[in-house]
C-alpha cells in the first residue's frame, strides 16, 4: 500500500470575542499546552504530510506557535472574514499542489485525535469525494443537522433552516472534513455566497459535491472529541474531558491516584510501574516519575524527572530542571529548580535548592537555602556526596561543598568547603540570667497606663 | 411610577438543633458569611425599606448580626414558639406601621436573590393581597403542596393531608411569601391554631385570603434558590450551589479557571480582564485581582489587592491588608499580612512579610522574615524601593531599611540601614579540616557496642 | 439466645495482575488501610469466632497483614489454582472444626460491613442451608444472575449461559456467601469441575444444596458494598464510595465540612462538636479533633491529637506523635512530628518542630527550627511554658530552654537556657554607607561588554 499525501489546513483566524481576552483564542491553554498545539499534534505527520495554518492579520503570536509545534506549517493569512470556504481558499496555494487528501479542521477543537484524522480520510481511498465528521449530539439544538440517506450524506442543514422531521436529527456536522485533494479545489471554489451574510460556507460543500455527482459521506466520533471552544466556560469543560482521559490512561497504566479527580496531569507525563499519586497534585509538562515513586498531597511538578522509589511532599515544588535520582526524598514546604539531587538525597522540610547540584546520600536540613541570586545574576551551588547541611544555612552561590563535608546550623557559607571539613559561621550564645523577666517587666510597664 | 415601600420580616429565631452546634444556625457561614447576612443582603434595600428580623431569646449574636448587615434593622424576640404565623405577629408593631408590601422570609434560606423578591412583590401591585413563592421539587415528599386553579393558589396542602392526586404535584410551598401589607396584620391576626400542635401557621394564610374573597398567586423558582438549610450536609449543598454561581459568573466574565470546581471564591471576589486561576484555590472575602494576575495553585487568599499581571503562588498565602502592585511576584511558601508591596517587588520563597511596607522593584530574598512581634506588641518594617534583601535575613521591627540598600544574606537586621548601604550581621565563616570526619568516627564509635 | 459460633474464610490468594502492580492486590490501601483489612475488620469478631486466610504461595506479606489485623487468623494456602471451592478447601482443616456458620467473602471486597454479614448469617438460624449475598447491578453484564423462585434461590446462571429473559434479571451473584457451618464441608466437597476449565467454582453450591434437598435463600444489599477491586479505576472507585460514606456521617454528626468532596478522611477519624474543616483537607489515620477546633485548607494530618479550639493551618502538616493542646495554633508552612504542644502554644509560620515537648502559652516565632537530627540520631528538645523563641532561630537538640525564657532573632541555641533567661547568638550589624551602590557598580560594570 503507497501512502496517501495529505494537506491539513488549521483554520485559526476567529478573534473569539467570547473568551473575552487579549490573547487569540487559539493560544488558550489546555492541559498545558495551547488549544492550537493539541490539534497540529493530533494532525497527519511524517512523509507526504503538510499543514498549512489560516490566521487572522495582525496574529503573529498564532503563526509563532503553529511554527513551534510543527516547523514545516506553512501560514496564510485571511485578509476578510467571508465564512469558513472562503478562510480555507486562503491556503488556495497549498491546495492547488493536489495532496491526495485535504483535511479541514479548526484551531479550536483540541480533544480530536489522530486516529480521527486517519478514520476521515479513510473514505477518500474507497472513492468518496468528500467525509464530514460528525458527532450525535446530546442537545442538538444550533448545530447543524447530518441528513444521510442509503449511506450517503445528502445534506446540512441548519437549524434554523431544518423541518421538524430534521430537528429530530441528533447526527450534527462537527465542521471537520476531508475532500479527495485532487478536486478539493474545484469543489470549494463552487461554494457560492447567495445566503443573508453574503459569506462563503464550507458545509455547502456536501450540495456542491452531490451536484458534481460525487459522493459525501459522514464519518461519525463523539461528541466530547468534537468539542469547540468559544468560551471560558467551554475551554474549563474540554480541560475537564481531557484530563480525565489522561487520568483513565494513567489508571489503566498501573498508576494509583487515590483520587483521580484531585489530580492533574499533562499530555506527556510519563510513569514508571507502582508510582503512587496521593490527592491534590498538579503535574505540569515535561515530567517523568519512575517505578515505585510517592508522589504526596499538595506537590506541584513542572519539568522535573523524579527517580525510582523517590518520595516526593507532601506540598513539594519540583520546578523545571530538577533531577531526582533513586530513592531520594523531597519533603514538605521545600522548592527545587534546576537542580540535580543524586540517589538517597533528604531535602526534607522548607529549603530552597536552585541552580544546584547535591551528591548522593547528603542531607540538606531544614531551612536551607542556595542563595542563587546576588540581586544582579544567577550562581550555582555544589554539594558534594555524603554531606550534611545543618539546618538554616545559607550557601552563597557560587560555591562548593565538599563530600562528607558538614556544615554547622545557622552558617552562612561564602566560601569552599573542603572534602570532609566542618564549616561554621557563628557566633558564641550568651545567656543574659533573668534577661527575659527584665524585659516582660519592661514591656509591660510601658503598656500600663500612668497613674 | 411610585416606589412601593416594603418590609421585610426575617424569621431566624430557630434553633437549629439539627446542626448539632452551639452556634444559631442562622451565623453558620456560606461563602464567607452567615446564612442571616446573605438573606438579609438579598432583601429589598434603599428608600421606603424597613427590615425586621425575629430572634429567640438569648439570641443576641443573631441581633448584632443583623445590625451588622443592616444596621436600619429592627430586631424583634419570639419568646414563645407557637408556629411561624406567631413567629411573624412578634414584629406585629412593625407590620402595623403598613408599607405597601410586607415580604416574610426565613434566615436559613440563603441563596435567595434579590430579583425574586422583587418578582414575589410584584403581584401585589396588581391587586393580590398574597403572593407565595413555589418551586418544583425534584422529590416533593414532605413539602407542603401549591394547589392552584384558574391561575390562583387555593390551597397549600401538606403532604400528609394530601390525596394521591395532589401528592402528584411538585409544585412546592417554599414558605417565601408576600402580602399586601394595609392587609396583612388583619390577615395573619386571622391564622388560628386549630390544628394538633396548637400552633399558628403561616400557611394557613392562603385559606384566610381565600376566606376573605382576596386573590392568592404562586411565584416560582427555582429549587436551588430556596433552599433551606437544616443540616450540615443541607449547608454544603448549598455551599456548592453558591460556588458553582460565582464560577460560572468568572467564566462568563472571561476569567480562565482551568478547573472551576476546585477553585472557592467569595461573593465580593472581583476580577480584572484575562485574570487566570489555576486548580486548588481558596479565596475569601474582600479580594480584587486586577488584569491579566495569574494565581497559581495552592493559593490562599483573603481580603487582599492583587495588582495587574501580579504572579501570585504556588503556595502563597495573601492575608487581610495585603496589597500587591503591579507585576509585584509573591512565591511559594510566602505569607503576607497587612503589607504594602509595590509594582515589581519579588518575595519569591519561603518568607514572611507581616506589618510591612516595601517599595518598588525591591527583592526578599528566600527566608526572609519580618519579626513584627516582640512578645508584646506588632511592629513595623519599611523597607524602601530597589533594595535587596539576603536569604535567611530577620528583620526585626521597628526597623527601616533604605532605598537601594542590600542586607547580607543570614543577617538579623535590629538598626535601621540607610539608602544605598550595605548592612551585615555575620561572624567569620571557619573551615576546620577533616572535622566532619572526627565527628563521623566519634558519633560511629559512640554507637558501636562495646566490647 | 446463644451466641452462634462462626468461621469466616477471606479468599485472599489472587494474583491481581490487572493492578499492574508488584505488590499483591489485598494489599493495596483504601482510606489509609489494605483492602485484606477492611474485610477483616467487617467480618464477625469476638467469642466464638474464627478466621482463616487463604493465600497464594509466596505472599507472606498478605499473611503477615491478616495477623496484624486479625492475630487469631489461621493461614493457608492455595498452592494450586483450581477454582473458588477449591480455595476455599484450602481451609478444610478449620472447616472441619464445625463453627455454626461458615462465611466465605474475598478479600478485595472491601467495603462491605459488619451488619451486612450479620445479615447474611441471619437465615442459616432459621434453617436454610446456604445464604447467598446478591446485589441490583446498574449494568448487570459479566454477573451471575440470582435466579429465585418462591423466596427460594434455585439456581445462580453465569452471563454467558443465560437466556435472555434470565439476563434481564438484574439481581446479580456478591460471591459472597454463608453456609450452615454443620453441612458446609460435606456441600462444598460434592462440587464437582465437570466444566471447560475443570475448576471448582463455589458459587455450584446453589446446585448442590438445591439437591440435597436443602434450602437457599438471598440476602440482597447495595452494589457499592460489594465491588470487588481489579483495577486501579476500580480501586479509586471503591476509595470515592469509601470517602463519601466517611464524609456523610462526619457531617451526620455536626461537622462543618465547607466543601464535603475536597476533605479525605480515616475510617478511625474522631471529631468532637462544632469542628470545622475547610476545603482541600487531607486526615490520614489516628486523628483526633476536638470540640470548636478548626482545621484551615491545604492542611495535611497524621496520627495527631488536636485540642479544642485549636487552629490548624492553613498549610499545616501534623504528622504522626503531635498533640496540641487546647487553643493551640499551627499557622502556614508549618511541620511538627512526635511533638507536644501543651495549650496555648503559638507556632505561626514557616517552622519545624519535631522530637519537641513546648510548654503552654510559648509563642515560636516564625522561621524557627528543632535541629532534631545531627546527621547520626534524633534529639529532643524541651522549651518550658511562656517561652519566647525569636524568628529564624536553630535549637539544636538535644537542649532545653526554660519557662518564660527569651530566644533573640536568628540564634543558633546549642546550650541550655534558663527559666526567664534571655539568650542570643548574634554579631553585631555593620552598615556600610554607600556599600550597596558600589556593589551594583561593580556588577553593572562587569556585565557591561567592553569597547
Amino acid at each position: 500500500m503507497t501512502v496517501r499525501s495529505s494537506l491539513t489546513i488549521v483554520l485559526a483566524a476567529g478573534e473569539g470575542t467570547r473568551m473575552r481576552s487579549v490573547l487569540p483564542k487559539v493560544l488558550h491553554p489546555l492541559a498545558g499546552q495551547s488549544l492550537l498545539a493539541h490539534v497540529l499534534a493530533a494532525a497527519p505527520k511524517g512523509a507526504g504530510t503538510a499543514i498549512a495554518v489560516v490566521v487572522g492579520p495582525g496574529h503573529e503570536a498564532v503563526a509563532e506557535e503553529a511554527k513551534k509545534i510543527r516547523p514545516e506549517a506553512v501560514i496564510y493569512i485571511q485578509r476578510e472574514r467571508l465564512g469558513t470556504a472562503h478562510a480555507v481558499l486562503a491556503a488556495r496555494e497549498a491546495i492547488a499542489r493536489g495532496a491526495d487528501d485535504l483535511l479541514v479542521v479548526f484551531g479550536d477543537t483540541p480533544l480530536i485525535s489522530a486516529a480521527t484524522f486517519a478514520r476521515l480520510r479513510a473514505p477518500l481511498q474507497s472513492g468518496a469525494a468528500l467525509a464530514v465528521l460528525g458527532f450525535h449530539a446530546k442537545d442538538p439544538s444550533g448545530y447543524g443537522r447530518l441528513i444521510v440517506e442509503g449511506g450517503h450524506l445528502v445534506d446540512i442543514r441548519e437549524h434554523a433552516d431544518a423541518t421538524p422531521a430534521q430537528r429530530a436529527i441528533t447526527l450534527c456536522n462537527a465542521g471537520i472534513m476531508a475532500f479527495d485533494g485532487k478536486r478539493a479545489l474545484e469543489i470549494i471554489e463552487k461554494i457560492g455566497n447567495a445566503n443573508s451574510k453574503r459569506e462563503y460556507y464550507l458545509v455547502d460543500a456536501v450540495a456542491v459535491v452531490r451536484n458534481m455527482g460525487l459522493e459525501a459521506v459522514v464519518i461519525e466520533t463523539s461528541e466530547d472529541e468534537v468539542r469547540g471552544i468559544n468560551t471560558k466556560a467551554q475551554l474549563a469543560e474540554a480541560e475537564a474531558v481531557m484530563q480525565a482521559r489522561l487520568r483513565k490512561a494513567a489508571l489503566d497504566a498501573g498508576v494509583t491516584l487515590i483520587a483521580p479527580e484531585t489530580v492533574f496531569l499533562a499530555a506527556d507525563t510519563k510513569f514508571g510501574s507502582d508510582v503512587t499519586i496521593e490527592p491534590f497534585v498538579v503535574i505540569g509538562p515535561g515530567v517523568t516519575i519512575s517505578d515505585g515513586a510517592v508522589i504526596h498531597s499538595f506537590s506541584h511538578i513542572v519539568q522535573a524527572s523524579i527517580g525510582s522509589n523517590a518520595s516526593v511532599g507532601p506540598y513539594a515544588r519540583l520546578r523545571p530542571g530538577t533531577s531526582l535520582g533513586d530513592g531520594a526524598r523531597i519533603g514538605n514546604f521545600v522548592e527545587t529548580k534546576a537542580a540535580i539531587l543524586e540517589a538517597g538525597v533528604k531535602v526534607n522540610h522548607l529549603s530552597y535548592i536552585g541552580d544546584a547540584y547535591v551528591g548522593a546520600d547528603t542531607n540538606i536540613g531544614a531551612g536551607t537555602i542556595t542563595c542563587n541570586y546576588d540581586g544582579f545574576s544567577k550562581h550555582k551551588t555544589e554539594i558534594g556526596a555524603g554531606a550534611f547541611v545543618g539546618t538554616n544555612s545559607s550557601l552563597v552561590a557560587p560555591v562548593k561543598i565538599g563530600n562528607g563535608a558538614y556544615i554547622g546550623s545557622g552558617s552562612v557559607i561564602t566560601k569552599d568547603v573542603p572534602d570532609d571539613a566542618l564549616a561554621v559561621e557563628r557566633n558564641q550564645q550568651v545567656n543574659r540570667e533573668g534577661g527575659a523577666k527584665r524585659i516582660r517587666e519592661m514591656k509591660t510597664k510601658a503598656k500600663t497606663p500612668k497613674a
